[in-house]
């Protein structure tokens, strides 16, 4: 039997239309290599997914009912309890009982993150289950992690991000070696809060590629591949470095008033900034990195389009072939 | 007896030049209010002053000889039992000896900080005197507290550093009522790591202008106009914004090879994020507040110009008028 992806149709901000349109780009670019389940309001699928758009294609999907949505606004437990039949619970179960291989969602970080540490369980010596994110930096993508799931992390649980963050570097952004930098806020071994100092003694006696603390001013330089870190200061950072970049865009635009800047405005300035952005958007990538449960759970921005959902699905086929949870498994076990 | 402010010749990447240059400047600037001691290596300020300098203006200063200086390099703690006789030493303890009213330095910041807090001591009540920065925000600047002077604060900690930078805020930035945030990765009074949760508590407690969590993306939004950290997260924040906007100017400036893109690089996209760059830099603002040691000891960046040197010291003269060290002490009972 081929490959199954289950798809959260109900999903994100512009669910079921974005995540349809997206599935269904995905079938046709893999020339069906693997199948798509969509998971959710059966009706509403079928609404969305026009004559057209399957026709002559033999596109290979099926769908899944499942009468309740959990909304992007809904509290992440109240919503598993209450919405035991949404398409993130059903869908993720259709992974855990082994007819789909993967599972994929643009809606609620939290309830994904959740119903998947509960349903799949996290695997063998991972105490946290960690989300990442991809920062620009002149030695190629950076993956940061913990990227605001976890906080008050212990030193022994930045040692498994650590882990983890390596093996999904070397698997599925072809480091070959993947360096791991401690973020703190100096580079001795003396420097730091009491969880950095920890960190750094398990860091440096693990086997990883552990090349010792980087600053904040080194996150953009690729001093390290892989940066390790507690998600307080994680999501800060992410949402500080957006900010920053949205706040300038906007200084520019106030600047470029007459015609003659505009033109200047959109083919240089406009560009390079909106590149820096999108390189700090999880899209394009194909959703964040979410290590650490036993399964491929693959979790995207709310406002996904089709593009961003269509990137997520062949992300997710890819880390079922390289099957990374096994690679995650085994890493840990030699730390 | 008029004010006295004590600096430290020998301090900063250019001393003792840029120290004096800037000394002299701001007694011009100031119309002798106040006399200027200079503390360090009496033959080397002497060579300093040039005949044309002082010339016919009567510039109002002194030299108090030491002999030693405490290297931008040097350990803080080391140089500090090693150099007794060092510019900074010997200026803090004339603060402190009550014959200058206040101690300007541009030299090794955490052996200005570890000599003020030792010598001048703490104001009572003040577990952890503190660093802060100046960020840019839509509604003027915004103060951050803690820089990076203090990891592994504790909540009592964070709301001392709200108390100083309602004081700092209100006396020195002019504003009225100085709202107080408290960062954070969601603006729920349930979001955060535990240390955020009790400081929640406290600073809701007190009487200070409390408005709540502000996330990342709310530093530059003028959302508060102090913003409430721990040490760890202030620096690598800081530091992480001044590499963003310095590789984005490297970027622009690769796109920039064209004469025509020259010009407009130089007119717009350079100013604009130079700009930016400067409100991060406490230069422009004359040191950093460093407060809750009692005196007033103001701290400047290592390249300070001229331009910064003149800057602290107008902005000591500022705070010692004001009375900055006692209104934090009323502010600190109060809580």
């Amino acid at each position: 039997m081929g490959m199954q992806i289950a798809i959260d149709a109900m999903g994100g901000d512009f669910a079921p239309r974005n995540v349809i349109a997206g599935a269904l780009d995905a079938l046709r670019e893999a020339g069906n290599r693997f199948e798509i389940i969509f998971v959710g309001n059966e009706e509403r699928i079928r609404q969305e997914i026009h004559p057209g758009q399957s026709e002559g294609n033999h596109l290979a999907y099926t769908i899944v009912h499942a009468p309740q949505t959990i909304e992007m606004a809904d509290s992440p437990t109240a919503a598993l309890k209450a919405k035991k039949r949404s398409s993130i619970v059903v869908g993720i179960q259709l992974h855990k009982e082994g007819k789909a291989n993967a599972f994929v969602s643009a809606g609620n970080t939290g309830a994904v993150m959740a119903a998947s540490t509960l349903i799949l369980g996290r695997i063998p010596g991972v105490a946290r289950p960690t989300i990442g994110a991809f920062l620009p930096s002149e030695g190629g993508a950076c993956l940061l992690l913990d990227a605001g799931a976890n906080v008050d992390c212990r030193p022994r649980h930045l040692l498994e991000f650590a882990v983890m963050g390596t093996v999904y570097a070397r698997s599925m952004l072809n480091y070959q070696n993947p360096s791991v930098g401690l973020l703190n806020i100096g580079e001795e071994s003396t420097k730091g809060d009491e969880r950095s100092l920890e960190a750094f003694e398990l860091l440096s006696n693990s086997k990883l590629h552990f090349i010792g603390n980087v600053e904040g001013r080194d996150i953009l330089k690729g001093k390290a591949n892989v940066i390790i870190c507690d998600g307080f200061v994680g999501n800060i950072i992410l949402k500080f470095g957006e900010s920053l970049l949205t706040t300038l865009m906007k200084r520019f635009q106030d600047h470029a008033t007459r015609n003659f800047l505009k033109r200047v405005w959109n083919s240089l300035v406009y560009d390079t900034i909106k590149k820096m952005l999108w390189d700090f958007d999880y899209q394009v990538f194909g959703g964040v990195p979410f290590l650490g449960v036993n399964g491929i759970s693959i979790i995207g921005h709310g406002g996904s389009t089709p593009k961003a959902i269509k990137n997520m699905i062949l992300r997710a086929e890819e880390m079922v072939k390289k099957n990374i949870q096994r690679e995650i498994e085994h890493g840990i076990r030699k730390v």
